[in-house]
C-alpha cells in the first residue's frame, strides 16, 4: 500500500540525503566502524547540506521547517544505504527538541547555529551507573555557586559521549525533591571537569560511539540552564514520545530494509540446484516478514501523523516503540536465518543489521518500562 | 491514537447498529447458538433498518451508499456486543458484490430488494469436498440445455448454506478449459435439485450454520447466469480482497474487544488478596497486546482506506488478512489465560471468542495460502 | 528414540488397555461427550478389568502395584483412541493417593474396595467461586459437632462433580489458622446437604463434567477425616505434584497423538494436484512439532523416573506441567492448521484436541502459578 | 532433576577440566579474541592435561576412552567458564572421528600422537563457495597422478582454517559420479599449494577461526587417503550424528549457563528501588527459560546415551540439534534482556553469548536442513 505521509518536498529531500550518503557516507563507513564514530567532516558536510537543522529556525542557519518528517526520511535514506547513523538521530531527533523548546533565543543563539552546521555535535546525558533509567536514583548533583552551578557526578550509555561539544546533562539541582529537584544543564565539552570516559564495546552499532562521562567540580554558568530550575523530569518525559519515535522510525526502516535485501539475496543465491527463494519455507519466512512490516509501517506512520499534529500521547509513542523495535527483531532474525553461513560473517550487511537491532528493545525505554507505560494507559 | 476512518454518518450509523443488536441480537443469541443460525425475523429486522443494503441503490431499497465502511461498522459492533455474526458478514460484505457489480439490471431488480429486506439470505457456494480451494479440482459442472443450465455436484463449507435463498454457484460450464471454465450462476434454493446437506458441527462460531449442499440436475435458467460464462474465477478472485478485508475487519474487532473486556474483567477479579490486574505478568500481556491490537488497527484502517479509494490490491488483502486474524489467533489466546479456569467456561464469552476465533486463518484462504500470494507479490 | 521407562509387565498392560478401550470406549465415546460423562457401566468394566487400582492394595482389590505408570500408560492409550478420559484421571491418579497414603486401614476397608471396582467415582473438591487457587481465601468450614462435622460452602470447577460418589473435600476447621486450619473429608455424595450443582459448559472435554458442589449443613462424620485436622494444605501440596505429573502425561500423550494422526492426514489428504504432506511448509511444521513432541517425552519420561524413585521436587513437577502443556497448545494449534477447513469440523478429532488442551495451561495450577514455583526454587 | 548421565570418573574429568581453564583459559581468553584464536601454547597444555584426546587409543598417546561422554564434560565446562572454544571442540568432537574410525593403523600412528598433544590442530573442510552443503555442487578436485593426488579448489567456513596442520579435505575424486565420487584426504598444512585464505569476519566466536582454504596443484599423498575412494559422502554423513550432538551439547550448556547467570545478575542488579529480579516479568522469564532447559538437557541426555550405545540416528540427531540450537537462541535473547543496557555491552559475557549464539542455527545444517532430515524420517 502506497504512504501517505510525505509530500513533494519531502520526496525531493529524500533524493538529496540518498545520494549524499551514496557519496559521502558509503564510502567511509567502514572507516567509521573501525573509529567507532564517523569523522567530524561527514558532521561538517551534512550540516552544509542542510540535513542536522532541518527544525532550527532559519535565522540561526537551520530549515524552518517545523515538520519532523525531514529527519524521518534521514534515518530511512540511512537504513536503506545499510548505515547505522544513530549519532545523528541523537543530535537531529533526541537533542534537538531541547535546545528548539527549551532554550531562550540568547541560548539559541549562542547554539542553534553550530549545531545546524555540525561544528557543534549534540548528546543526552540522562543515563547512571546503577541507576539506568531510574531518574529518583540519579546521584550527578549541580549545586549553586554565584552564576555557576558546580556539577559532581557521572553518566553512562551516553550516544555521541565521545564527541559530543554540547551535552544536555540532567542533574540533581535539589536532591531532596525526587524528580522535582531534577533540572537540565548545556555543558561545553571544553568545561574543566567534564571528563570522557571509556569508550563502551557494544555488541553492534560500531559506527557510532557509547561512552562514559564523568564530572568532577565542573562549573557549568547557570545561563546554560535549559528551562526552569526543578522542571528537568517534565522536560525529559515530554521529549520522550519523539525519541521513542525516532526509535521506531529507524527500527522499522530497518526490518523494511532487511525484508528488500533477503528478497533480493535469496532470489540469487542457488542451493541445492534452485535458488533459495523458490523454497516455500523462504517465501512464506519472507511473506510473513512483508506483512509484519507492513503492519508497523501502517503503525508507525500513523503515530508520525498524530506527532506532526501534536497528539501522539506517551502510551501511544510507547506502543509504537514496543512494536517496531520487537518487529526488528523477530523480522531481521528470520531474514539473517535465510543467508545460511553468509548470514553470521560480518561483509553482508545482514549481520550487522542482526548486532544494531538487539538494542532498540532495551534503549530509551526497554520493552518492559513500555509496557509500564501502556498497562498504565489500559488502567491497570 | 485516533481512528480517522469514519465521518459523522459512519458514527450515527453506529448508533444505530449498537442499539439494534442490544434490544434485537443479545437478548436472542443464545437461541441462535442452539439453532445454528440467527432467526428469519431478525434479518426481517435487520433489514428494515437497512442494515443488510447500505450499498445497493435506494431504487431497489438500499442505502445507495458506496462506501464498505457501513458494513465495518456493522461488524465491529457485532464483536463489541460479544456476537459472531458471520451470516451476516457474507450476506452484506461477501456475496453483495457478485450481486452489485455483475448483476445486469435486470437481474438486481429481482434479487436486490429481497436482499435489503432480508426476505433473501445470500450465500457464496465454492468449496468442494476434496477440492477445498483449489479452483482447478472443482467437480461441480453445468451443462447448457436451451435456456437452462443443469447443474450436477456439491459444495461444502457453505457459510449459510441452511437458510439461504440465493446462492452464487461456481460450476465448471466448460471443464476442459481450467480456470476459463469457470462461471457464476445464481441458485433459488427452492429450485428442484437443490439439497442441503447436513449441517457442519463446528468448533466454534454455534449461531452462524455451515453446511453442505448438493445438486442433482438442477435446472438453473440462463438468465441467472452472473456476468460472462467463462469469467467466474475472474469474479471470484476480484472479489477476495473484500471478502478477505471483512473477515480481518472482523478478526480485529474479536480482538480489541477481547483486550477491552480482558481489562475490565482483571481490574475486578480477585486473586491473592489482590486483583489480577495488579501483577505485573498480567499488564504485561495486556499491554503486549493492546499494541498489537494498535498495529492491526492501523494496518486495518489503512487498507480499508485503500479499499474505499478501489486501490487495495490481492497482496495487501493478503497482508491484511494474515495479521489480523493471526493477531486475533494470539490476542484472544493470551487473554483467555488471564480469565484462569473460567476462561474455559462458555458462559464467558471469551471462552466462545476462542473457539470463534481459530477458523479465521483457514477460511477464505489460509494463512498459507495469504503467504503464497505475498510472496508472489514479492517476485518469489 | 526408544522410552526405556516401560517393562514388559507395562507392555501387556498396555495391549490390554487398547483393546479395552476400542471396544468398550471408542464405541460409545459419542455418547458420552452428549451425556456429559462416561457411563457407570464403563466405569465398573474398567474396573473389572483392574484399571482403576492399579495401586490399590490386593487385599482391597486392587492390583497391588507400587509403580505409577499403569497410570501413565492407561492415559496414554486413552489418548491415543482418541478419548478424554480426565474424569478417570482425576479418580486414578489425583484422588487415589490420598485414599492411599492418607487413609487408616479402616477407612481404605470401607473405600478402597468400592473405588477399585467403579462402584464408586472419586472426585477432588478444592476450588472455590471467587478463591480459584487461592487457599488462603477458602470459604468453606467444618464445625465440630460431637463425631461430625458440620459443612457448609461451595465448591467449583470439580471434575466428576455430577457423577461423583466419595469426594476429597477441602475444608476450614480452623478458620483463624490459615493455610494450617485446613483439613480434608471424604464426602459420601449421598449424605444430606450435599447438593451438586449445575453442570458447567466447557469449551472442550465433552466427555468429563465439570460441575459445581455445594454444602448446606452438611453432617460428615469425624471418622471421614483424612489424616490430621490441619494438614490439608499440606496433604494437598504434597500431592500436586503427582497431580502436574499426570497433566502432563496427558498433554504429552495429546501432543504426540496429534503429530501422528496429522502426518497421516496430510500424507492421503489431496491439494492442488498433489498431497498437502508434500509441501515444504507441512514437512517443516511436522518436523518442528516432532522435535518438540520429543523434548517433551524426554523431560516427561525423566520426571516419571524421578516420580517412581520417590524424588521429583514441587519444582520439577512444575517445569515438566509447564513445558508439556504449552507443548501441547502450540502443537496442536499447528497440527490443526494443516488441516485446513476440517480442523475446524468437530468429526475430526484435531478439533476436538484444540479445545480439549486449552484448559491444561490453566488447571492444577496456571502456567502462571508454574512459573512461580519455578522461579522460587531458582531463588527469585 | 538430577542427571544420571556422567559416572565418577567423569566427574573427576569435570574437576580437572574446570580447573584447567579457569587457570589456563579464562585469563588469557580475551587475547584469544583478538588474535582470533587461542594461542598454540594452550593447545599444548590441553593436549598435556589429556583433554584432545580422550578417545584417542594409550598407544597413540591417548586416554584411550570409548566413552564421548569426556568430550561433553569439556564443552560444557567451557561454556561453564563463558569460553567460546569451537575449535577444540571441531578437533576433539567433530574431526577425531575420521581419524579414530577411517585411518589405517599406519595412519594412526602417524596422526594420532600430534593430534593428542596438540601439535597437530585438526580442521575439516566440506563447504564451498557458492556450494555451500550441497554436496552435489562441490567443486574442488583431485586427479590421481601417480602416488600422488593432484587437488585443486577452494573450500571456506571453515574453524580452524587458520591454524590447522592436518584437515580432513572432500574432495571430488570422480566428478561425474556425484555423491559417489567424493574421497577424503588428510592435508597436511605445510603441503605446496595449500593456501589459507583471509580470515573471516564473523558476529561472534571472536575466539575461534573461520577461513577460506584454496589449493592450487596441491600434491597430496594417496597415503593419505581416509577409508577408500569413493565413500567420502557416505563417511561425512556417518559422522554427522556426532557432530551435531556436539553441536546440541554446547548450545545447551551454552543456554543452561545463560540462565544460571542471569539468576544471579537479576538476584544484585538494584533498579526502582529494588533488585530486578524481584519483578514477576523477570521471575517469568527465568522460570519459563528454567523449564525450556530442563527440557532441552532431558532431550540432549538422552539422546547422548543413544549415542554412547551406537542408537542415535539420523533423525534423533536433527532433532536435538534443532531443538537445543533454537532453545539457546530464545533463552540468550530472553535472559540479555534482563540486563537492561549492559547486555548490549561486551564486558557482559551475556552479550558475547548473544553473538555466539547466533550461528549454531545455521553450521553443520541449518535448522532448515534438520526439519528436511525430519520430515523425511516422518515418512513426508
Amino acid at each position: 500500500m502506497r504512504r501517505t505521509l510525505f509530500d513533494e518536498d519531502h520526496e525531493v529531500f529524500r533524493e538529496t540525503v540518498r545520494r549524499f550518503l551514496h557519496t559521502r557516507a558509503v564510502p567511509r563507513y567502514a572507516e567509521w566502524e573501525t573509529a567507532g564514530h564517523p569523522d567530524r567532516e561527514f558532521w561538517l558536510e551534512a550540516g552544509e547540506l542542510g540535513l542536522l537543522g532541518t527544525q532550527i529556525p532559519e535565522e540561526f542557519g537551520g530549515g524552518g521547517e517545523t515538520s519532523f518528517l525531514y529527519n524521518v526520511v534521514l534515518t530511512e535514506e540511512a537504513q536503506r544505504a545499510g548505515l547505522a547513523l544513530g549519532g545523528l538521530r541523537v543530535h537531529t531527533d533526541i537533542c534537538m527538541p531541547y535546545f528548539l523548546d527549551l532554550a531562550t533565543r540568547a541560548q539559541q543563539a549562542r547554539w542553534l547555529p553550530r549545531l545546524a552546521t555540525g561544528e557543534a555535535i549534540a548528546a543526552l546525558a540522562m543515563s547512571e551507573p546503577g541507576a539506568g533509567s531510574d531518574v529518583k536514583a540519579m546521584a550527578t548533583h549541580a549545586v549553586r555557586d554565584g552564576d555557576h552551578y558546580i556539577v559532581n557526578g557521572a553518566k553512562t550509555f551516553i550516544t555521541n559521549g565521545r564527541t559530543a561539544d554540547l551535552i544536555v546533562l540532567a542533574v540533581k539541582t535539589d536532591p531532596a525533591a525526587g524528580r522535582r529537584g531534577i533540572s537540565l544543564l548545556v555543558v561545553d565539552a571544553a568545561t574543566e571537569g567534564f571528563v570522557r570516559g571509556r569508550k563502551l564495546d557494544k555488541l553492534g552499532l560500531k559506527s557510532q560511539d557509547l561512552a562514559e562521562l564523568s564530572f568532577t567540580d565542573m562549573r557549568v554558568p547557570v545561563a546554560n540552564l535549559l528551562g526552569e530550575e526543578g522542571q528537568g523530569f517534565t522536560y525529559l518525559t515530554r521529549n520522550l514520545a519523539q525519541e521513542r519515535l525516532s526509535i521506531a522510525v529507524n527500527s522499522q526502516a530497518a526490518a523494511s530494509h532487511a525484508v528488500e535485501t533477503t528478497v533480493e539475496y535469496v532470489s540469487t543465491r542457488q542451493a541445492f540446484g534452485t535458488t533459495v527463494g523458490s523454497f516455500q519455507n523462504t517465501k512464506f519466512e519472507l511473506a510473513a516478514c512483508a506483512a509484519d512490516v507492513e503492519a508497523g509501517q501502517s503503525l508507525l506512520d500513523r503515530a508520525l501523523l498524530a506527532h506532526e499534529a501534536g497528539d501522539l500521547g506517551p502510551a501511544d509513542a510507547a506502543k509504537v516503540k514496543l512494536f517496531c523495535t520487537e518487529l526488528q527483531g523477530r523480522v531481521v532474525d528470520r531474514c539473517l536465518q535465510l543467508y545460511g553461513g553468509y548470514g553470521y560473517i560480518l561483509e553482508y550487511p545482514i549481520a550487522k543489521a542482526y548486532a544494531d537491532a538487539r538494542v532498540t528493545r532495551i534503549y530509551a525505554g526497554s520493552s518492559e518500562i513500555m509496557k509500564t507505560i501502556i498497562a498504565k494507559d489500559l488502567g491497570l
